[in-house]
């Protein structure tokens, strides 16, 4: 046994290898790279692409999945070697049973569909987009057809990214999420609103800059194993346990963007610096899913930096940093205008009352879109009526309505969601913490977080893949994934905050 | 034909892929990579290594070859694809001759030799260096037994860096130059020497960025197809023909370093960037040698970078630039800086006058190593003695002699004649230059470079790795390497400048 299984360690260390070339090469696609490098780093990205697929899907790797099943039936289940193998399996059964030929004709359509999605969205035209995603509809139901039934179609595109979740199961989580959203956002709408002019004013990049790597390093954020660049789009990507960058981007007009894509963004970074050691090259190295990992940034970023505990103790530093900007603005002020709520259009912009409700109706639409009891042509007008129900307000053109989200276009249906679960696991952990470390407030408040890192990094992170995140969140809480907990803590600051 | 060779570049275009790849993880490591990212790059590097090597040696591509060799018998032998067939076997037969238990020891050896050399040089001792350098000779002389015997056994070495070069064919050209340099070096230390002493005052980091990122645009440098970062070492890379990167060192009490360097740099880039597009993920892009690669960074380096014409339009930049360091300091003082002459122990620090001088005792050394005619535990003796002999210094430890350059803790040897190569190559392109551009020097003393550029990049940098060295020059200038042209320029410099 030992034996096959350092082969196939050797066999899927070399594969984590190409992984990790393949995402520097993207990392330095957003980052660094010329302009007219592009045309040659697509063939890269892709020659990578494959290679990676071709390698783990060997005749080998399968057969000594086989063997090392048999032979570990009888080891115990929770062991890192057997977690290990069936992690693989499971990886390798998705991967083999996409024949070669769907995949590169995906690799085709995606291709034509983000450009036909960046011009309909450019134009505001969804007629443009249309054909392309009808036919990726279309290649995801044949997706769902290489694997067995499942008890509704969608779970297939949920397990891609949040392993184990069911749609029924997401729909009984959002079912009890939204009414309460939506009543809270009306009460939010008829309070009193918040001034937050001065988050508009001119903030140098420099200081901007600088006072988000003062703020990551204080959360833990070792600069030795990691490091934060700019791009169009922040990011989070690892090359390594020990080399796990972030990305930000600093709009000079409006201080809260660079602040707090810093903090969402280490939040994913500590998850990954944070991963045993033991699993570098192995399967088991990355988050237990995208809820999972959205949870941590979603922590970091909100339920920490955007609390009043956490500017207690950086608000004067920020106010140093920008006396003319923020000298005459009190701290009440500031976080009253860092968490003002307002609905908008666009959900990367969406604040934390507002923001689920931009991914149910995504859910909702991409349930129906594959159940097939929508048409494509329709969705404009639907997307606009459930906007309206749940925000309140009427998308002006496509452009900020259906076309505004690039998932569609590269296939990503199942996404959507795990950016709500990660919320709602933020507020379960949160609560859970709350319980370990009493003083956590008091803690924050002096600027200390070693103690809420460490209890992080021993009850989540150090496992990265090895459990699957409701097992993962059952070990941690004791619960399974529920609304009450964000529920609460959105009730709770939201009352305070709007006097409601 | 074209089904075979279609394929065949299929093949090479994946690997083309894997090596851009590579590189950029080698650069990535140079320039941005946290620390502690180390140990897991140095897998990475290894596997994509290991995967090139794997897929340009596989049967598929040795029966390609074999049979379109046959098919393209009758075929214009100065055809791209004729060419393009020729290189890819020779390169095919090199990396096939090669056990793969060869690769593995070797790759062992120089890893341990590395860190042995390391700690030598650290503690200026050769005989922790010493054990692994023997091994290195021995494993030089097993790699020679690969290939068929030639003329001398140290042919096969030079063969690597610069195909096609004998060892006696170096040799006669270094024998013409010897006497020659060591006379001109003692004509100048008897001399009336110069002071520098104004380039080591305080140059801010900024500043000597910017100017040198304007230099570098003068040259023709295009930036949306590369940039230039910082690293320990200058460095050039290359990741397709659009995307060309240079680095270089910024030291602030020391002004030449970083100018010098991104001058040099540049050159190296301008190559890469001037190769034919047509051949992008071919073994075709790339220099015809390390030789010729070094011609064109020497060209723009000294030939253009430290020449009259050159600084009489750009010292009025500089010193606007640096005023309070240079506003008393006259171009001829300063030109006659920047050139001074003065022996020294350290290779990678020495002018133009001795570079060559530092070169020549090398590849003595290592012809005699490779006969067998010296022993290695002799090596700082004998070092130090050719020192004195050339340079008329004496080294004071072996870290300022036999033990400063890595070249051979990782087996290069054969790669240093190259340096010299490319000097002289530069000047005998320099006289053809002059020949067909007959206003250039006044071009460049309008801070124009494009008639210059226009000419290497059709006579050299278009050609990529089509033909091999000797033959490039040949087509170039009428003539294979010879030593004249760069000790005319050396004797008219310096006579002028020392006043001889």
């Amino acid at each position: 046994m030992d034996k096959k299984l350092s082969r196939l360690k050797l066999l899927l260390a070399e594969v984590a290898d190409l992984q990790a070339a393949h995402n520097l090469l993207n990392w330095d696609l957003e980052t660094y790279m010329p302009p007219a490098g592009a045309q040659a780093r697509g063939h890269q990205l892709a020659t990578l692409d494959s290679l990676c697929h071709q390698k783990f899907t060997s005749d080998e790797v399968g057969q000594l999945i086989t063997d090392l099943k048999q032979e570990l039936a009888d080891a115990d289940a929770d062991s890192d070697e057997a977690r290990l193998l069936k992690v693989i399996a499971k990886d390798y059964d998705r991967a083999t049973k996409m024949p070669v030929e769907y995949v590169a004709r995906l690799a085709q359509l995606t291709v034509r569909a983000h450009e036909s999605w960046a011009r309909a969205r450019a134009e505001s035209n969804f007629a443009l987009f249309r054909p392309d995603l009808e036919e990726i509809i279309e290649m995801r139901k044949e997706y769902i057809s290489f694997f067995p039934p499942k008890e509704h179609p969608y779970d297939t595109l949920l397990d891609e990214y949040e392993p184990g979740m069911k749609t029924t199961e997401v729909q009984r989580i959002f079912a009890a999420l939204r009414s309460k959203q939506i009543a809270l956002l009306q009460a939010i709408t008829h309070a009193e609103q918040i001034d937050d002019s001065f988050l508009h004013l001119n903030y140098p990049q420099q200081q901007q800059w600088d006072f988000g790597i003062q703020v990551a390093s204080k959360f833990g954020y070792d600069w030795r194993r990691g490091r934060q660049d700019k791009s169009v789009h922040p990011f989070s990507d690892s090359f390594s346990i020990n080399d796990v960058r972030i990305t930000t981007r600093i709009m000079e007009d409006y201080l809260p963007s660079a602040l707090f894509s810093t903090m969402h963004e280490a939040g994913h970074g500590l998850y990954e610096l944070g991963i045993n050691q033991a699993y570098e090259r192995t399967p088991l190295k990355g988050g237990a899913s995208m809820g999972i990992h959205e949870s941590q940034s979603r922590l970091w970023e909100n339920l920490v930096g955007r609390s009043k505990p956490f500017w207690e103790y950086f608000y004067p530093r920020l106010q140093e940093t920008f006396p003319t900007q923020l000298g005459n603005v009190d701290i009440t002020s500031f976080y009253r205008g860092i968490n003002k709520v307002e609905p908008s259009f666009i959900r990367v912009e969406a604040d934390e009352a507002t923001y689920n409700l931009h991914i149910m109706l995504r859910l909702e639409l991409e349930i129906a879109m594959i159940e097939g009891s929508i048409e494509i042509k329709d969705l404009p007008e639907l997307w606009n009526t459930k906007v309206e129900e749940y925000l309140g307000i009427t998308p002006p053109d496509d452009a900020q309505g259906v076309l505004q989200d690039i998932h569609w276009s590269f296939a990503g249906l199942g996404y959507f969601s795990t950016y709500t679960l990660g919320n709602l696991i933020s507020a379960q952990l949160w609560e859970k913490i709350g319980d370990a470390i009493p003083d956590l407030e008091e803690q924050i408040r002096q600027g200390e977080f070693a103690v809420l890192l460490d209890w992080l990094r021993s009850n989540i992170h150090i496992h990265g893949r090895k459990y699957e995140p409701q097992e993962l969140l059952q070990r941690a809480t004791g619960s399974g994934i529920t609304s009450a907990p964000y529920l609460r803590y959105l009730e709770s600051k939201y009352s305070e905050i709007y006097k409601l």
